[in-house]
């Protein structure tokens, strides 16, 4: 496989084409932002610790009966994904208050919610990333209907598959961010990452009742270093992948 | 029917408790604000307006077999209406990008949506009125999904037969927004106002290719004066009602 032209340059990742046109490379960097960029810092280790979380992770979900866009860790950094249209979505599920929602509606951080919420909004930075219903997304031609159908489905499979995977190794999954894509012969997929740069993960080894962030609500709030955060989730995840004789790629 | 105590002071509104559990006296004021009470004014002849608009509407969608909880019109500025237990909601319908939504996503106020945009906030003042999705409803306990099943359907049949009432009268209905409650015997039923102030209206009259706005954002964008805009929706729209034979109570 060959490393080509780079394509993009986001706030976490660099996307080369390859000599295969539905195969892109994908470089993680050590870049942190926060606030829709508005913070900003290099952090090293980062991109190599998301590198490989991501990795295992979408490892962990395929061995749990979820596709996503992932095909190989090529190097410390690096990964090669399947080529997708991604819908201009952040698609997020929530399982407990916390963020962005628990300020909106006044709940306290760390309320349970009845039952899992499924947000949108549109990934667009000068909007501010806009929270959108399922009607807006139909309205505005984001997806269409039956696509949107399908990208919920998945959503919801996967936080099934990721509050097994998370409460397996002690760890609260409180929310995270995925983002989907469509392949060029017109499958709906999970793209992008899943990291504790998308998730908010709670310890739940923890027993001093107060939260133990292990996500980038360290860095977005000023609690500490992620490093040592972002090892122990990869190692958690690392030993239950060795458990389950799940083969990393 | 005797009135009694006043049981609340809103924005534009007095509600008072009659002899009848089941029955509140309402008193239509002439407050108007904007921008969640930022802005105010007191515009004589606004509450008679909207006390009349929104009977003759309650009229006219009964007559389309749109039921609500509009009992009579008893004096200028008061009328008698079916008391119910309020869904914490904003609902809203939208045909045209406008006003909070064209802001939103950046789009033309004017752009015709792809289909009708059911919406909602949560009525809370303090919180800012924010926009809810279903699920967050659900979850937050706002509402029950067979409830918030039956509001949505309701807020469609009720777009639906407004805007053939609007359209009627030569006025586009951008959009609007309604509020839902359920009745002491369990019914689900359209409650408040439908009026100027909660609906936008663009005369379709006017051939200017200017919008012509015949509704409350004449007061909000200092545009002009809101009592011959509101006085014109109230003459077309009583003559439609005698046009069609509806009886007005
Ligand atoms: N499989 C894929 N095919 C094409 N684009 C993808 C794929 N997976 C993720 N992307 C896109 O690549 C970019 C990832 O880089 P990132 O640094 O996270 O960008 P951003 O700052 O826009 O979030 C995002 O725009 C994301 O939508
Ligand atoms: N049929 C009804 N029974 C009980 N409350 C109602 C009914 N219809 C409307 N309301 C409530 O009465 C109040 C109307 O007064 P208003 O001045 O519009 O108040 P607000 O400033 O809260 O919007 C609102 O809180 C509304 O939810
Ligand atoms: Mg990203
Ligand atoms: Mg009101």
């Amino acid at each position: 496989m060959e490393k080509l032209d780079k394509l993009y340059e986001g706030k976490a990742k660099k996307l080369y084409a390859t000599d295969d046109p539905d195969v892109l490379w994908v470089e993680y960097m050590n870049q942190a932002t926060a606030g829709n960029g508005a913070k900003k810092a290099q952090i090293d280790g980062k991109g190599s610790l998301n590198n490989r979380i991501t990795s295992v992770i979408f490892d962990l979900l395929k061995a749990r009966g979820v596709d996503s866009h992932f095909i190989d860790h090529i190097s410390d950094t690096e990964q090669l994904v399947r080529r997708m249209d991604m819908y201009p979505l952040e698609i997020i599920m929530r399982n407990t208050a916390a963020g962005s929602f628990a300020q909106r509606y006044g709940v306290e951080e760390g309320t349970e919610l009845k039952k899992p919420i499924l947000e949108f909004c549109v990934k667009d930075d000068d909007l501010g990333d806009p929270f959108i219903n399922d009607d807006g997304i139909v309205a505005l031609g984001l997806a269409s209907e039956d696509e949107l159908a399908e990208i919920s489905r998945q959503a919801r499979a996967v936080n099934d598959a990721l509050k097994d995977i998370f409460s397996k190794i002690d760890v609260q999954l409180v929310d995270f961010k995925i983002e989907e894509g469509k392949t060029s012969d017109g499958t709906i997929l999970l793209a992008d990452e899943i990291t504790p740069d998308t998730c908010r993960l709670w310890d739940l080894k923890d027993g001093s009742g107060q939260i133990e962030h292990l996500d980038k609500d360290l860095f977005r709030r000023d609690l500490g270093n992620i490093i040592p955060a972002y090892e122990e989730i990869l190692d958690r995840l690392t030993a239950l992948a060795n458990e389950e004789g799940v083969e990393l790629r």
